[in-house]
């Protein structure tokens, strides 16, 4: 960030006065650029014993199988655009009252969390949008493990089967951290199951 | 949104090529400038059988009554982030193996969402950060609901003293919408108890 939106001036990058952290501001406009992280949105379709994949036409991770997610738009719940998402992606319906939050992941390393809600389709109907190359149903054993696109993918889809032999899905939350070594691990950091 | 933050060049608004919303773009740049909503993290604090508020010092809302909660930043999880509003607003340290995600608020109408979690003090140490006038302890008998901030924080104080009862504390989101009369309305749209 180099010039201000608002009148153009330079910006500077400095800690404001009351503040702890440096911020992009403006001295003419006198206004503080703060930058938040992004919620990605998705949902976990199934029909019947099936769930819907959706093989990605765009990178990252082009070609790799992924659950239909996206960026949250201003003037959107989570679960609409959740919603939205699948209809783009999936060219599949879901209904709000069909949804449940399901797994919440914080990447602070990317600035992003991602958001997944299981759905159930009432019939199988999808086709790929413009961002997918294919979209299909998958049993439990023919899911493509070695070629899921995110670990968000693959952990949520992981907690899903668990939780199906038990016919109890608690809401999860994961943080997701790179080691020094750079590895990417994964805590558990809140089960609504957990005393 | 005017100028461009990379050359200072003029900021159009127009759905770009394979877009469908209108977006701030940069022609020179060939640069889209998304919005996208932020995310507010808070804890509901406890000792014992009470529940620590905050009153304001700031506006929105100065000299009412809140949960500690503000802007999660880049660089943190949700938690960390709710962890961190709780010591700068109410002087409280709570450890992260003792909170639980609990209440999530959608309000598309302010590109916001709201993510609050149950937290534990050890002991009944806290002090009013700058951003807040007093920080105290109540009893369910004792909480000043007509002097409430926000009704985000009414709704999780309902839901809490409701969930203490049975023992048992589900996920739960729900959405904010105003309706065309401009009264709040507070709809359920997910609850990790429910079937």
């Amino acid at each position: 960030m180099k010039y201000c939106q608002h009148c153009a001036g330079p910006i500077t990058h400095h800690i404001p006065p009351g503040d702890d952290k440096p911020r992009y501001c403006c001295i003419a406009c006198d206004v503080v650029f703060y930058q938040n992280p992004n919620n990605i949105v998705g949902t976990l379709p199934t029909y019947k014993e099936k769930v819907l994949l959706c093989r990605r036409a765009i990178e990252p991770r082009l070609g790799k199988w992924t659950l239909p997610a996206g960026f949250m738009e201003n003037g959107e719940s989570t679960l609409h655009g959740a919603i939205r998402e699948t209809l783009e992606e999936a060219g599949a319906t879901v209904a709000p009252t069909d949804c449940s939050l399901y797994t919440l992941f914080n990447l602070p390393y990317i600035n992003q969390v991602y958001l997944f809600f299981r759905s159930s389709l009432h019939a199988p109907e999808f086709h790929a949008g413009k961002e997918s190359l294919e979209v299909a149903l998958f049993a439990e054993e023919e899911i493509p493990w070695s070629e899921l696109a995110f670990p968000v993918v693959r952990i949520t889809l992981e907690q899903y089967f668990a939780d199906r032999r038990h016919g109890v899905f608690p809401v999860r939350m994961f943080d997701l951290h790179y080691s020094v070594e750079g590895q990417l691990n994964t805590f558990l950091v809140s089960n609504s199951a957990a005393k």
